[in-house]
């Protein structure tokens, strides 16, 4: 039987703000990336975040970032590979506590924002991630790009690396994502992104921005947690995939 | 052989801010209170604090502390009890990570600053430290004043409770510290406070600031590292333990 | 002709996260409390704040808070009066800034939350208070409870005490508002709420929770902005005001 | 008669933490770059530092600098000419109110770190530095190296426009600062350091690092407050100022 994914970014408050809808998205997908305190989340969202987790048998990450809390770590803060291992360290160590406190345990680590982002081209940043991560625990897998400098990373480290695409965003033939600068890079139809989820999940295919096939591999679909109409668009998602006959599953 | 362990705060910097001679210090104690982010220290100097301490066979104790980094942790931030156990996991769980990937480990927690005073007689506040280790890690042991409400948790939680005192510190008649507001409550002198620890480590008694003799049980001797002289002093301890024949050892 | 102040909390938000319907409010009341980034706001969102008060004809006061970003200011930070003056003295300073370069200017200073609640009794955080305000702009009002410490403090400084209440809190016989802790504390009945702020504009007085009338001086009436309803209640208060002939206006 | 400002980085301390001799350091300097927050410096050593150059009669400039107190302002955070003109609104203000409380004021911006030297050369930054300025006190200066964007923008925005050199920096031939990372392009000598200072301010001229004579117009010398030896350095300029019969006075 096909099996499949579904991860999202959870836990994204902080102390009196919280954004998304946690307690809805926490019952669709079965990976939850955790937020440690440096983008986002603080140690009480962290706890309360794995413990629903635990209780639903969502799988957990840790979604590591720069230190930028009022930036939600989207900026790039310039940072060393000395200073991003320690960082990595420390986050991936505190959501880990968070995780056994909660009677489960962290499965895997995604970089969330601009630490994403330039982690899929630049190498030094990537093995400083990956090194962190296998410092602390070498069981762990890393959730990114297919191609990415950090999926090449995370084998050069003995990691498990685990290839992840986007439910709503438009391809390049060559298999990237079509930058959200330009026109029809996000998709918006519910069905359409359904449909294409299942098609990942199914025939491991999809249709890019020109009409042309091509091969898409990915153990997991991230889902977005603070777009409108999010819950909807990750239940629709749900539901096509069962529909079609494709388990959902943690892949950590 | 009568063994003894001297403890003391150490990683106290915050990014370019240093506190303390730290490298001199790790060579003389046997357990490093390191601090955990919330009152001092960063990713960075917990690693390098964790490394120094596991090359030179220093134990690592987690000084876990309100969040207050302008306050240095000296202000009682009113936290309530599920605030507080959320934080210990947060803070306990990134040092771990530190010490792991320093290739040691954790073996102790002590609270710093106003969270040790507070949890020496608030119950609540002892319950969610302790309950916080054991949640974490129940092999840990929790450092903490003979008599306090803290010891008294580590105990309900099946911790290993270690009884400290303080080098530099005059007691009262009934063994509790002499406050540090009345006067001859610090010692200054070096030998006077090296002679002191001998006494504590091979009869278990001190002289009372009385005059009376007083039992005093404790595993660890607490030397300071901010005081003006803190490392000769410290070394004064050091070097008169060995000529008393006192084997100095990290408790966990 | 009989005027009124309405005030509210606004610009509560910080980076990412939101807080509060700001936008419409601002179209509602006629003092905005701003945030000055120690218990919420930010640099861009006081600028922004200032921007969209000065439009509206908004009057602007700083809403100055412990630093406790994390616990939103609810938590009565340990403070000394000297650190508490250093604190009202910058916040205000960065907020005056703000409405400079917006065009308009700070007119009053009303602390949030804990501070709020601290400076009602405590003379020492009272005076440090007004003491920074004097020594920043002896030209700005104090906005506070009826009978506080603040508003005694506030005269001792030469500074212009302005009295407020509260547009949805229950008052006991003496005048003072009925603890949170109580039944029927906050009334949730719109109409109930103007017809209430009517009453105190113009007649100054209100029945208390037993049945009783009693006096109630204020020249502010303070709604909430982060309640469900929050602006239905507000606009029903406005229009219930004009349509009893109260003018409403800025104090400062 | 001819005339020179000294200026030093002061007020780098937070909460517990020092950082520099500021004491003895004001002593010597006629103006002070004081820290506003943002790398360092907190509300109360902002106001003590204020009030001691009030004493002393030392000018007060704004050192503005990116959000980042774990990196003290040294990393370029990435940050938009809104966020950025924002930031300096919120740092200006702050220590406006500051020195007013002192009974002092603000004379001047000089950005730090890694702002001062992105503003060197981005447009878009120095303007929005120099906006922010513009916008809350249109009589103040700006303190930059000379050929800098950012004094171009002080101009620009109708501000004054102050260049500054280095004191114990190796200059090249077009003038410019000899990058760190080269041999030679710190000055140790504390005599040669006072001799060229003293032939700055005598007669705007300076010797290159390959023997060239090349003109140097500088209002202000920037004397470092952080490396070993700092005050003295600072003295003997001083006084060899003097004795070349150069008034020291503040250009603001």
């Amino acid at each position: 039987m096909t099996t499949i994914d579904l991860n999202c970014d959870l836990g994204e408050g902080f102390g009196a703000w919280s954004m998304g809808e946690d307690d809805r998205l926490l019952e669709v997908v079965t990976s939850a990336n955790v937020a440690c305190g440096f983008h986002a989340g603080d140690p009480q969202i962290m706890l309360a975040t794995c413990r629903r987790a635990a209780e639903l048998g969502v799988a957990i990450g840790a979604h590591v970032a720069y230190p930028d809390l009022r930036g939600f770590g989207r900026r790039p803060v310039p940072t060393t590979p000395d200073e991003l291992f320690a960082d990595v360290v420390y986050q991936l160590g505190a959501l880990r506590a968070a995780a056994t406190a909660a009677g489960t345990r962290v499965g895997y680590v995604k970089p969330h924002g601009a630490l994403y982002n330039v982690a899929v081209r630049d190498a030094a940043q990537a093995d400083a991630v990956a090194g962190a991560v296998a410092a602390v625990d070498p069981n762990l897998a890393v959730l990114a790009l297919p191609g990415s400098e950090l999926l090449r990373a995370a084998s050069d480290h003995d990691l498990l690396p685990v290839a992840e695409t986007y439910a709503d965003r438009a391809f390049q033939p060559d298999g990237t994502l079509v930058p959200r600068a330009q026109p029809g890079s996000v998709l918006h139809d519910v069905d359409e992104i359904a449909e294409r989820v299942v098609r990942i999940a199914t025939e491991g295919r999809v249709t890019a921005i020109d009409g042309s096939e091509i091969e898409l591999e990915a153990r997991s679909v991230c889902v977005h947690g603070d777009t409108p109409g999010a819950v909807m668009i990750a239940a629709q998602v749900r539901h096509a995939l069962a529909a079609a006959g494709v388990e959902l599953k943690p892949f950590a």
